[in-house]
């Protein structure tokens, strides 16, 4: 599947073989991950909708992204039914933590911030999921091309709000979250996660 | 519209005449609260998914639960474009803070107690929505009509749950939940609001 331009030109690396060899040998956590990951990205678009406030487009645009997350998390679970997989507490991955540590702690900051780093979520998620799909089959494989449209729509949808609020500031910011984003994708990370970098054993 | 039995039941009066006739006159103020009320469904429910974890049915359900106010939210905001209702930002109405009050602050019976706030909320939205399709013309009755239908199913989901988890606390603690909601319900209230008590003026 070949990766949208604006997001291939935005991240720097691409997800390394080893990731994905590791991720062909643990595909119930992975399912399990990816539920969390949908259910924060809904929890995210809808805590967003309480500063879109007055902005009716915002809040439109807003509540049917966290529609999608939470249609897609339902896919994901049901996904987990028929595959045999339990679901099972999973600690966070170290990689959404570390963008939201990025963020800036003052407004109005934070705001174009967080919706960079949503968008960065998205984008990396996209580019993930198209490696994914190269090691996928049968049910789980269609599953995830569903969500890689997705992905690429909310990225878009991210990022454009993002430069409305503040274009040059979210210019350079998204320069530095770049950088971040590929930092922990290539350096070892103790845990194996869908936005995990290198499996460190 | 008649109310559904097991809601009939539990309230300990009906919306009063005089909260109605307010109502009538600020359609607008009754819309952007209604917009703000399917906002803070969404939420609640979204923040739920967090203690479902490992109950599939459970997040499925919140799941669902959680498309439908959204999906109120942007129907609702769509009726105020259509009516020329300008979204302005509102102060919270002293109900669901009430409530939120009244809950338990320690674990496992907060939990208990928030399923059965969630369920109140729904309970007297279905009742006073019962009530204003009375005073609604139009395509505002058809919106009403179609959220007062949601309200009942998911006040039997909230119920039904805190009584999965313990059926004695969640009985008693339910004869405590409906005075607190009649007395607010009766009680004079500076602000107008979709769950606001006896206009104060």
């Amino acid at each position: 599947m070949v990766l949208p331009a604006p997001i291939q030109s935005l991240l720097l690396c691409q997800t390394p073989s080893a990731w994905l060899e590791e991720a062909s040998r643990r595909i119930p956590i992975l399912l399990i991950d990816q539920a969390n990951c949908e259910k924060k990205a809904a929890a995210t678009a809808v805590s967003l909708l309480h500063r879109s406030s007055v902005d009716e487009r915002f809040t439109l645009d807003l509540s049917r992204i966290a529609r999608e997350e939470l249609k897609h998390l339902e896919l994901v679970l049901k996904a987990c039914k028929r595959q045999g997989v339990q679901i099972e507490r999973l600690s966070a991955g170290r990689y959404a933590g570390a963008l939201h540590t990025w963020m800036s702690k003052r407004e109005p900051e934070r705001l174009i911030d967080q919706l960079l780093v949503c968008a960065m979520i998205e984008a990396r998620s996209c580019e993930r999921i198209g490696a994914l799909l190269s090691i996928l089959e049968g049910e789980l494989q269609a599953l995830y091309e569903k969500l890689h449209d997705a992905e690429d729509r909310h990225f878009e949808f991210y990022v454009a709000r993002a430069s409305e609020l503040d274009a040059e500031y979210a210019g350079k910011r998204l320069q530095s979250l770049r950088q971040l984003d590929a930092g922990l994708v290539m350096q070892p990370d103790q845990a194996f996660r869908f936005h995990s970098g290198l499996p460190s054993s």
